[in-house]
């Protein structure tokens, strides 16, 4: 029996699973646009234009992040991020996501309470909300996050599309999330500037139904370092992509935290993932507005060059 | 550099995450329905009546399947059939379904060439297909899989809809997962009805829609046992939902398992889950064509009552 004068449940155990699911709902808020929220075998979201873009990652504890290097806002932040970035890439605009969670029974409320909170505030500042998910018990913590957008009735941006004689440009950080890792492996917690940017990425959200209105011929998110990510448009475009380093502009922390560190900071541009800036290819006639900026071109090959030298564009093999 | 007389893979290390996702996307086969299937950032499917239902499950190894109990195909088959039931149990017919899996490097490629069969296999079988989906690495396996579906333009069947005065009724399997489970649990690997049915469920999709246009008032898939899962209608609907056991038939293969096991087969079918019957509420002038069979009603107060009895509808807690 609950008396007043009870502790409160302090882990998930203690909460039990409908406790917790009840709990994370209303910490979540109100469920933006869907049309019916948590708390059915399903929700039902809107799709206006008759068609609905779908994407879904995981992220594992001790793979994708560390609870001693990212509070439970933080992984919530870079949870959403990482799933909503994937929808603007395809030049839509999110519409809702869903949250399948593993979790032990020892997690910590106050733990759950912040993965809810930084959830919610990254999906609003992308301008949607969480609409659903699952609950499941697990030795570890993951998370599984399926964003959804609508492209408003055009034609999704996709990899493929890229044209010999286009320009390729990048919106967003780039660098700044591997700067942070570097630091966080080599045990320091500072300088903030670099840490946060790898605890919480800022995708430039707006920026992906942006470029599709451009009229970008090919886009992706950075996820796996800006070589690799365009890598995946020069293959599926059966193009190669030209870097040029002179484009780029090594921001002045980054360039501060590299000599500190004896690291290349041009490496952390080039190769550094998790940022989740868009890269896109356009027309060359195409004028570019802030923040928008153009690092390079296609042309007729295959691969991608920086400087007229080509780079491994295989990418980051998570099993390699 | 590979050569004629190289050994094929037979990790996925070292396969490589890209051959991995490669050979999985090519298992598949076709995405079906899918505007833009696997391959980019995100995939985009058709949403008809502009709407889309929405549904995540994730399941774990050592928590939701045994890889010595169940084959790379019975897991496949197990994670699809129950992610569609919840699109079936809102009336909805599946549009496709995302799949993010993690795995370690050490996994076969013929355990994963499995997952692809029975992911593939039972998608056909519900008239779905899987249209992407991520693959990370992990320290065990899991799966979480999101299902679509569509409600050609009808309002979706919710828990929130029983009346007083109307009937409940179940399609589909109750007790033979259970069942099956008890079987593997005590250390044999038959009869092979039981241990089959725990290993592949087979919901009865296409009676979700079914349901939704005889005028299903409430609904959801068994999934946690039929007196929790109408425990959640019971509290959704505000009613009290009386089960009366002279209503069920006892299939004589659970009778006899019970009988050789000494377990009673009437709390299999009351309180066993993971069959992914559909359970629904009707107004009592609906006339039931099979498979739907008449078990219950729903009277005014509040939880799950069987033969006038209370019984807890708070149901299995994954967390207790």
């Amino acid at each position: 029996m609950n008396t007043g004068s009870a502790t409160p449940p302090e882990t998930v155990g203690q909460l039990g699973e409908f406790g917790l699911i009840d709990r994370f709902v209303a910490r979540l808020g109100a469920a933006g646009q869907a049309l019916l929220g948590p708390g059915d075998d399903a929700a039902v979201l809107p799709a206006a234009d008759g068609r609905v873009v779908v994407s879904t990652d995981s992220l594992f504890e001790g793979r994708h992040f560390r609870r001693d290097w990212s509070s439970a806002e933080d992984i919530g932040h870079k949870a959403a991020a990482q799933a909503v970035a994937d929808i603007a890439a395809m030049g839509a605009r999110p519409t809702g996501v869903v949250v399948a969670l593993a979790l032990p029974a020892e997690t910590s409320v106050k733990w759950t309470d912040g993965l809810a909170d930084g959830l919610r505030d990254e999906c609003a500042r992308a301008g949607t909300a969480v609409v659903g998910g699952d609950v499941v018990r697990a030795d570890l913590i993951a998370l599984t996050l399926t964003a959804f957008g609508d492209l408003a009735g055009a034609q999704p941006v996709t990899r493929g599309g890229a044209h010999v004689g286009d320009i390729v440009a990048v919106a967003g950080r780039l660098g700044w999330s591997a700067a942070g890792l570097v630091v966080l492996t080599r045990g320091f917690r500072s300088p903030l500037a670099v840490v946060n940017a790898h605890r919480r990425p800022e995708p430039p959200y707006a920026e992906g139904p942006h470029a599709l209105k451009l009229g970008a011929t090919a886009m992706c998110d950075v996820s796996d370092g800006l070589i690799q990510d365009l890598g995946h448009i020069a293959k599926a475009s059966s193009v190669r992509i030209n870097l040029d380093t002179e484009r780029f502009t090594v921001p002045d922390k980054l360039r501060d935290v590299a000599g500190a560190l004896g690291a290349d900071p041009m490496s952390w541009l080039l190769e550094g993932g998790e940022d989740h800036a868009l890269a896109a290819t356009f027309a060359a006639t195409v004028e570019l507005p802030a923040p928008w900026h153009r690092v390079g071109s296609v042309v007729p090959g295959h691969g991608v060059y920086v400087d007229g030298v080509a780079r491994d564009a295989g990418g980051y093999d998570h099993f390699a």
